[in-house]
């Protein structure tokens, strides 16, 4: 990369960076567990958030913002859960910034939340490199898009808290090799903390929502989540 | 985006279009068809690329350069099909550029060829805006990944000559609706050039090959393709 551009994205992700940490004392006085997706296009983000937002809402104050170029197909598909939805629309821009977050959490009424959710623009790079003020950033791998992820785009593996395998219900059709995948995780990443779901069959889903559970228990207890790094 | 970065980057894509001029000019004089794939994460650009190198190669004189941030996974996959490959490692970079096209093939024994491959990165939203000097870009999009990625990653779409729909084989285990993924195409790019292909299963792959080596002939025929539009 030029230089003079290294040097300006250095600032911009320092500035972030402090943005961000606002963010988080703003979700910790605010009592709400604030979690990320990040993935490829295409991984099943809004599918698995879809389901999570419906399965949490009856018991949870839950709200959802999402990062898309263009279009709010994702913010009207999530948004029928009922639960209230904000799309970001990031035009060219390839990734979520903390400010965009800042900027969409002020306009929005201020309603208690337990949960908030962040969907991502699809993108397995640029997103490394933005905290986003979450207490966990998931980073979902499709059965579908081979085994050797985590090697190939590292940092936001090395960003995440926790994996997530999606779209399991295709993984003979696609003759998905888990060990593989997993060894691939496990070198990159090791002893990160993996589920396996298929939104489509609701295969693992519990699962997730109990580490969410888990995640805003222990938030409110004051102690922060183990998992997070970044 | 902060304006300066956004300055940074426009000087940094005019800088990149005037190299871009000079690397299809070289191309037009050594009489070689540059062909870019572009895609998600995992959408199968090198499955595809592993079979085209390996059908064409008893004919033409091939050659292929693939651009990862990290490992070169896909260069040694590409290696077996006896072509010679050049591994593009972009660290944290999102895309590839002129620039780094223009380095591998200086740095490349000065054998003549019929046919360059580029594989970029895979991301759908940054390579959207960096002309590689290619006469032919295509993008990729799996039958796994959702029908509406043309409209939520557009500028990839339109700055494409040809979208290759993958993983055919995959479409009834992904209840894909090849209709709507048409419709969705349309509307972005109207009368895009669409191929299906299974790179497992084979199917397609000969219609493939077919457009390549017609863009080929047309190319040393002097006629431009006349899908070409970057």
């Amino acid at each position: 990369m030029p230089p003079r551009i290294v040097e300006v994205r250095q600032n911009i992700l320092k500035a972030n960076d402090l943005r961000a940490r606002r963010l988080r004392e703003a979700f910790a006085h605010a009592g709400v567990y604030v979690v990320s997706l990040v993935s490829s296009p295409g991984s099943g983000k809004t599918t698995l958030l879809c389901a999570t937002l419906r399965q949490l809402r009856g018991r949870y104050r839950v709200a959802a913002l999402v990062g898309d170029l263009a279009t709010d197909h994702d913010a009207a598909r999530l948004r029928e859960s009922g639960a209230p939805v904000c799309q970001i629309t990031t035009g060219t821009v390839c990734h979520l910034d903390a400010e965009m977050v800042e900027r969409a959490v002020a306009t929005w009424d201020r309603t208690p939340l337990d949960f908030l959710f962040i969907e991502n623009v699809g993108n397995l790079v640029c997103p490394a490199g933005y905290d986003l003020g979450e207490d966990l950033r998931a980073v979902l791998l499709s059965v579908t898009e081979g085994e050797d992820k985590p090697q190939k785009y590292p940092a936001i593996f090395h960003s995440a808290d926790l994996a997530i395998i999606t779209k399991v219900d295709l993984a003979a059709a696609a003759e998905y090799d888990e060990a593989l995948a997993r060894r691939c995780l496990e070198e990159v990443r090791p002893d990160l903390e993996i589920l396996r779901v298929s939104a489509k069959s609701g295969a693992g889903v519990d699962g997730w929502l109990r580490r969410l559970e888990a995640g805003l228990l222990r938030k409110r207890g004051g102690v922060p989540d183990p998992m997070r790094t970044v």
